[in-house]
């Protein structure tokens, strides 16, 4: 279904879904201000109302009456795995392979590594130019650092399918544009990269909670994540790193930390991988973030994630066809997919983003009515719709919102010079 | 003054210094559960009783009600150099000279990356047998990535001096050995490191908080610690990394995510390093961790180094005198450095470690009195004296329980197998 076949709905229209929405309930499991309409959880998910409870919990019942025995008794030592089992249920993966460990940078680095060491003789990094930047610089860095002649390969999305070769050691690309929400087709790419024998790392960082992922049956080699977006982890919460399980033994990756050593506690002076992907676990992991992710994740496992999925479009579609029609001469321009899909190929992510050459003043005059979304350079206007916690009758609001400050200028008020924004 | 030369202590005696302790208010700032004598916070230290708090205000009146907008609003993207400016007060370091962020593992194979780069004529790595293993660990994972003949070079603490010539790139050491509490001369080694034109990279995991750290007047060139030890940020806490003002313009590290770009908000799909430490910050900041580590520093940023590591030494004395009249005949044998001073050359830092071939047990038996200290094999006793919360009744009373716990065997206990530890 495209948004410009759904008739312009009401007001009423869109509380009548709201009431009837299977999803409904999840609503106040969130901590959302009075009067603010949150289109922004692809950036930054709110406070799950669970997570300040389970936090404390932490803090006063386990660090603060089990001092350093909680390592063992409140099971932190093994949070990266156990919690990185759960997260698996999510995202189509099987338990021991993914840890909850690092940031998503530091992750990828690691996953890179690996995946370059086991195509020695290949010295592309493939990957795309609407990229998440971060993951271009980490792979430069890297390749700078081994200075082997590793070449970091960006082309245009389009250019994909032709510029995969037999030089590819690595195809590292985002499945979810964050300026513009178009999907790369994981499956049909890792299989691509398969028939010339080059590896695949999947960035999730906009996938995760936001779409129906799965690894395993995508047939994925690596993949790494973030948890503050979506999953609503809190912001700069512990990312995440998969290995597939046909890759565990083989892989290995350079940040070797006593934790990912074989026996920890022997404190031999030479490091021996551990078994699976405890090897890629480095460091005492940071718990009291990782019980936030816990408490999170909680609440996106309960929801069936068709069904979020399913009201993600809906609202998506909502949003598109009320700004085409309420602010259509305002010279919005839909930047992302029009199309999306419930299943895989998903064509369009989480997001909905138009172009508007006073982009930037036009967001900073909705968060100063409540209604949050961000902008990212030169000209994007992104908005998330994050089915747990807003609703139909909120994307109504919002688009009237929006042609408000439309008709009223509101959006050239000249204090909207400063470009700072955040991802 | 060395423990042998005190007069055999009273536990009347311990209770008057309590008394008369100038840092005796400090203690009721931790959390500590009724009954327990803490004698681990050299592995981890208690709850500050204001970290529940602050980290709950974060949670609730920042991340829950100003969203995306708390990145700038609570100042959350600049904490990584905001709290390390606050860290540079306790560790002798300038305002720009720290970052808070990732691990100390992870830190640590940047600050090694960037200090072998300075050095590209060298080969040798030199560290010690009694160094942390995950320092060692993360030295290979980066000598095999660089896959350029460097050589991570071990040699006994006591060989350190005759180690040091052309051929050695970095000096890496951890000050203090967390095995013994052996501290090695930051000063006189950088210095030696120096005379031979090598760069050196601090370990401060058992230092900072532990005793008095002046990186500046030490000229130390590059340095990493964790928070979670005398820092008590809690389990995992965030780490942190030094790199002198010297060095800031030379320095390049290979994980160069985006925060660490000079202009991280234009997404340029090539990487240019920040001014300064800012390029040593990769990926968005776990702000709940960073908080709570902020209200933990606040306590140690009021106390006095001085009167701290004067109180240390005392408490450290006197249950080394204890153990040894009151033990006497049970085979423990010190092995931290009899001596300690309040200034530097420091000999012996925050803890003591005594040596017992049923160790493990002693440990064991000791935890189910409520006395925590920690092993670490073979046969190692550690115990750590942390003065804001430790008192000298409560060394007296600990070491009651160890010759109880000697003296009716509880030690022997067979349940006493499973080697199961942390650091």
């Amino acid at each position: 279904m495209t948004a410009s076949s759904t008739a312009i709905p009401t007001h009423a229209n869109c509380l009548a879904r709201d009431a009837a929405d299977p999803l409904g309930g999840f609503r106040d499991r969130f901590a959302l201000p009075e009067g603010v309409i949150y289109l922004d959880g692809n950036s930054l998910g709110p406070l799950p109302k669970s997570v300040p409870e389970r936090v404390n919990r932490m803090l006063v019942e386990e660090w603060g009456s089990h001092l350093i025995t909680g390592w063992l008794k409140d099971g932190w030592m093994e949070l990266p795995l156990t919690l990185g089992d759960r997260l698996a249920q999510l995202v189509g993966a099987q338990p021991g392979e993914i840890a909850v460990v690092d940031t998503t940078s530091v992750n990828l680095f690691k996953m890179l590594s690996a995946a370059l060491a086991m195509r020695p003789d290949r010295k592309v990094i493939l990957s795309t130019s609407d990229n998440f930047p971060t993951d271009l610089y980490m792979a430069q860095g890297l390749a700078a650092l081994l200075d082997k002649g590793h070449e970091l390969r960006v082309v245009d999305p389009d250019d994909l399918d032709c510029s995969l070769d037999e030089t590819v050691a690595v195809l590292m690309l985002t499945e979810v544009d964050f300026k513009t929400g178009r999907v790369h087709d994981m499956a049909r790419l890792t299989a691509a990269a398969h028939r010339v024998e080059a590896l695949t790392l999947w960035d999730l960082a906009h996938s995760a909670g936001a779409i129906p992922v799965d690894l395993n049956r995508s047939r994925a080699d690596f993949a790494v994540g973030c948890s503050y977006k979506y999953l609503n982890a809190g912001p700069g919460g512990p990312a995440w790193l998969f290995v597939a399980n046909r890759h565990q033994q083989t892989a290995h990756q350079p940040l070797t930390g006593w934790l990912g050593h074989a026996a920890p506690f022997a404190f031999d002076l030479d490091y021996r991988p551990a078994d699976g992907i405890r090897r890629h676990v480095c460091s005492s992991p940071g718990v009291i973030g990782l019980v936030a992710f816990e408490a999170a994740l909680d609440i996106m496992l309960e929801a069936d994630m068709g069904a979020m999925r399913r009201k993600s479009i809906a609202l998506q579609e909502l949003f598109i066809t009320l700004v085409e029609t309420r602010c259509g001469e305002a010279g919005l321009r839909l930047v992302s997919p029009r199309e999306a899909s419930e299943t895989a190929p998903f064509l369009r992510g989480g997001q909905v983003s138009f172009a508007h050459p006073k982009g930037y003043g036009i967001v900073q005059a909705l968060i100063e009515r409540g209604v949050i979304g961000d902008f990212r350079d030169p000209n994007i206007l992104r908005f998330g719709f994050t089915p747990l916690y807003v609703g139909f009758a909120d994307v109504f609001d919002a688009v009237e919102h929006l042609k408000a400050v439309l008709d009223t200028g509101e959006h050239l008020n000249p204090r909207y010079t400063d470009r700072a924004s955040v991802t």
